[in-house]
């Protein structure tokens, strides 16, 4: 398997291109603007921003929070930049422009900025590259400025972060003066490409293909090891000699690795710039490694919600098939980069796999990250709940709050993708997007009932004819998609060979008004795992459109591991606007199993009751999309349920 | 419920009056003798002894192991002693002479004894006593000694430990120069009651239930915190105050506390010393908090094979019905621990459910700990594994191997228990036995083919007629037993209130040569656990005897997940003398789910295949005890099975 020629890549469609208008998402974005983005702001209030200050003072000790505590500012600013591309909000322009300011004061003459080496350590930089998270805070930053100088056409943080980049390139590389090293933990491979494509400048890009190839090739941790006492003395110093070098990918060389080890959002983050220099050099060896990888994790090592990373002791991916349901750690942050990576994957293949896989992740194990308020954060999204997991006001690590507030703000420039003669209709979500195909200038207006039903129009508005391809992704559950251009069928099929990577692919000369009606049906799935998966074995989960179902205690009046389902008997989906700010809830009929003879016990012989039906009850069971669990009463909730 | 009167409790037979010659155990004990034993006492010629030599020798510095190093030592004298009870070996007890020679000449003139102060902080003793496992590792001290002198009669470790008994005694207590502080690892509670019995001394008891008053009514630990810096400096201490209190079990006085919290180890040694002290003080609101811990582990909180602490996080207790399979951490100590505090609870009570739960612990989670060969150790008992668990030679935390050798080489004494006029017989296990009946000498030799199979014989052996009772014990799942005396039957029954407190009771005046003939089937048993528990939930596991059973991956040649068993479809019980050195193996036909249409996915619609007994083949498998796997090639393995 092979990237497409660069030329005939799909090409995001930029945000300020993109409206969104949508029953499913536009409360879910306002929540983000109005409640999640504020609440971050007054979060950075506390303990991020005084650092800047004091470093824009002069200061030096006093540092609070994490050693990437900066890293907030930074995916805040990102975020309240995605807003303002779309948004006219004066009052978070203003804030933004402070903050700004603030940043841009704290950075030193030579371009270097991080509050925490800054106040604290300001002699010993880059002695910890394995933990201390400079590189890290410094992409976040390009990710930062890159987003704002797209929404606003402003350098005020771009001068900031190209300044620090150039540091970075002075201290970094090969040369004997050089520092040579990767970072411990990734995040500025993909920022560096992404400041090369916004200034044109290569030099970035050939320093983020440096710290790929860096990654695995160096002993730097080594020496920052053998050297700690040395330069921290044991003070604050965390380089260990007990390190497992999968919690950082440098086990071995990138282009040696074939399964997904490690930290799984520095994994995430690690793939993302990959996939970025891949595309941009044309480097085949690394595009195929991104493969190897992306088996791996889709097929072994990923929850049915798109959550990765199994366990909490290292926030890591484990082993394949070890997958439990409530000990899944699931974090929000490795959801988020889950759809960072399968964008990419998409936008260099033009297959529509991985936005299934980004799909997936997008609409359940990330958007569980937030509630329905907007005020409150999952970091770790099990598949299952004794009761006593909840979403919190924020976190020591808050990593998890912006990170999510960040890709949906930008939700946006997902909807579509363009190469030059034909568009990419990749989400369904109302929207808008102003495209140019066939150097045309073309109006796509999508109207949808989607995720809770598959009826979507796509309307082209044009001022001269145009011919172009119009690519309608067919999520891979999808059997039976129907088509039809000006109320005129189109014969389409799922089967082999008969639509393209994914995509119902319409080519003709689009005039005004031309109205595409795509429609399928979103039957209930009974959805099983792959038999050497243990923790699904024998048990079914819920699955409708895009959405994996759960039930809660709350709904059920008893503890959902007690539910037996039978996938013959019938699950019916049913609008229910009052529920989790309204949801196509699934009605379902089950054997609950009953306690009697239980008490005092918790092993006892099979009793053949069961078997026979007693023992058990017939009830009625609700389920909901996950995405929306903990949002009501406390309880125990459940996604995976043994078949009767 | 209260304890039985003092008088009428059943008293142990101790080790030396007790020899075992059995089929099941002979080869295990002559293992934990001959290799366990062996390879312990080399191990603690690496670090541990060394310390107590630079103590001995006036040396400072140089400690080498963890706070608790100590405890190898004491943990190893006191599994000797255990085989010098009842086996002459004169090269082991040149080896016991020898290191209670060295632990004898490391002992301060104070009494004081703990070569991590003395090598280190010698002017800080007693200043962390949240952390560093003084009074632990002189608790484990105490127990060697009392072990040493019963099996010797020689005073040469246990004036040792009277002598650190009586400094700890002066140190501790709530007068006004006293530290008062409950120990952070319990273990000096039961140790003191101990030394009290053999010693006669009161003082002891007294100071065993002062440090169970002391638990969770000081406020040292918070001291301790508080002037961390100032004693230590924050080189070495560990006292930080996001501490969570449960873990040593000082979230509430003891008397408050219902349900079982913390750290296993710490928790069962915590309720062996309550129980000794509730035992000794006729304290009945300590035995009624003892009871409502044991409904919640029992009932909540335990694995089917009788191990306990559901995480790795603290090696602790979670919450009701966490039981995962697969990170169960069940660690080998805590499941060791519950025999002691089942074997006290029984001693108070003379019911038999506490054996049941002993039996479970002791023949699966505890047993599982040492290999077949004896040199290799779980420290951690999953129920399930995707293939990358296995025994290890040795740990840095080496608390388990000698552990399960102490408990092992102790055997013998927890067959038996006596009162005044009455024998109990708790354990099927090939032995002869000296006890003292109604005031005469009585031999009971037991023969019997348990656990495999459920025939055995006591016999009884007496120079004049004796009048005694004999009680029988009818395990949770013997439902058939049935009894002969001298070939006469004798009506039985397990019907509610026709065997009291889990026991067969004879009641008669016996003569020399009578012979007790009792005879059940161990049926092979499928067993579920309770509802509300999420991972056993729609799965089985296959029970036969005490023995919890398991599939290894090299007997199916497929994953265990793979299986889907039937209740209703036969299991066989097979003698097999080639597997694991002899065991009743398990045959039984079931489904194999094949993974055919699984190729490059983790999750797919379910299968109608499947439902249809397509997608399956029928497939013979072969279950064995889980005590034996990981003894074998590596491979899955699990010990719950969904229904088909």
């Amino acid at each position: 398997m092979r990237p497409l020629p660069a030329a005939e890549r799909p090409r995001p469609v930029p945000l300020t291109a993109v409206s969104v208008d949508d029953g499913f998402w536009n409360d879910r974005l306002a929540t983000n603007r109005e409640r999640s983005i504020e609440h971050q702001y007054d979060r950075l209030g506390e303990r991020c921003l005084p650092n800047f200050r004091r470093v824009r003072d002069g200061r030096s000790g006093g540092f609070q929070g994490m050693c990437f505590e900066d890293s907030d500012a930074y995916k805040w600013l990102e975020a309240a930049s995605y807003v303002l591309a779309t948004d006219d909000d004066p009052d978070l322009r203003e804030r933004v422009d402070e903050v700004i300011a603030l940043v841009a004061a704290a950075q030193d003459d030579d371009g270097y900025l991080n509050t925490y080496h800054q106040l604290a350590f300001d002699d010993r930089r880059w002695t910890n590259v394995r933990n201390l998270h400079e590189l890290y805070c410094a992409g976040h930053l390009i990710e930062a400025a890159v987003a704002h100088y797209r929404a606003t056409d402003e350098e005020s943080l771009l001068s900031v972060a190209t300044a620090f980049a150039d540091h970075i390139d002075d201290v970094f590389g090969t040369d004997e003066d050089d520092l040579h090293a990767a970072p411990g933990h990734e995040e500025i491979e993909l920022a560096l490409v992404k400041l090369s494509r916004v200034t044109g400048e290569v030099r970035y890009l050939d320093l983020a293909r440096y710290f790929v190839d860096a990654r695995g090739t160096t002993d730097r941790f080594d020496w920052e090891t053998d050297h700690s006492e040395e330069i921290a003395g044991g003070e604050w110093w965390h380089t260990t000699d007990d390190y497992d070098p999968t919690y950082t990918q440098v086990h071995a060389p990138v282009r040696e690795q074939d399964a997904v080890e490690g930290h799984a959002v520095r994994a995430m983050y690690l793939y993302c710039g990959v996939a970025d220099v891949a595309g941009a050099t044309g480097d085949e060896e690394l595009f195929e490694t991104l493969v190897d990888l992306w088996h791996n994790m889709t097929e072994r090592r990923m929850y049915v919600t798109g959550g990765i990373g199994s366990t909490a002791d290292g926030e890591r991916f484990t082993e394949d098939y070890d997958l439990p349901h409530r000990s899944a750690y699931a974090e929000t942050c490795a959801a988020v980069g889950s759809v960072f990576w399968n964008r990419r994957l998409f936008e260099l293949t033009g297959e529509g796999r991985f936005y299934d896989t980004l799909e997936r992740a997008l609409y359940n194990g990330a958007l569980a990250g937030v509630s329905l308020d907007g005020a409150e954060f999952f970091y770790e999204n099990p598949l299952e709940s004794l009761g006593h997991h909840h979403r919190e006001g924020w976190f020591a690590c808050a990593c998890c709050p912006p990170n999510l507030a960040r890709l949906l703000a930008s939700l946006g420039e997902y909807v579509y993708a363009t190469t030059d003669e034909a568009a990419y209709v990749n989400l369904y979500v109302g929207s808008e997007a102003e495209v140019t195909l066939s150097g045309e200038d073309v109006t796509l207006t999508q109207r949808t009932d989607y995720p809770w039903g598959g009826s979507t129009t796509v309307e082209v508005g044009t001022d001269a004819p145009v011919e172009a391809t119009l690519h309608l992704r067919v999520p891979e559950w999808c059997a039976d998609p129907e088509l039809a251009v000006n109320g005129d069928p189109i014969e389409t099929g799922v089967g082999e060979g008969e639509h393209e990577d994914g995509y119902l692919t319409v080519e003709r000369t689009w005039h005004d008004g031309d109205r595409v009606e795509l429609a399928f049906d979103l039957p209930v799935r009974w959805v099983a795992a792959h038999p050497d998966a243990p923790d699904p074995a024998g048990r079914l989960a819920f699955q409708r459109g895009p959405l994996v179902y759960c039930v809660e205690e709350t709904d059920l009046d008893a503890a959902p591991s007690r539910l037996r389902v039978d996938p013959e008997s019938p699950v019916e989906p049913r609008r229910d606007e009052d529920l989790l700010d309204g949801v196509v809830a699934l009605d379902g009929e089950a054997r609950l199993v009953d306690a009697d003879g239980w008490e005092g016990r918790l092993y006892g012989e099979w009793d053949e009751r069961e078997r026979r039906g007693q023992g058990t009850e017939t009830v009625q069971f609700t389920a909901f999309p996950y995405y929306g669990w903990d949002n009501r009463e406390d309880g125990r909730m459940a996604v995976w349920f043994p078949v009767e």
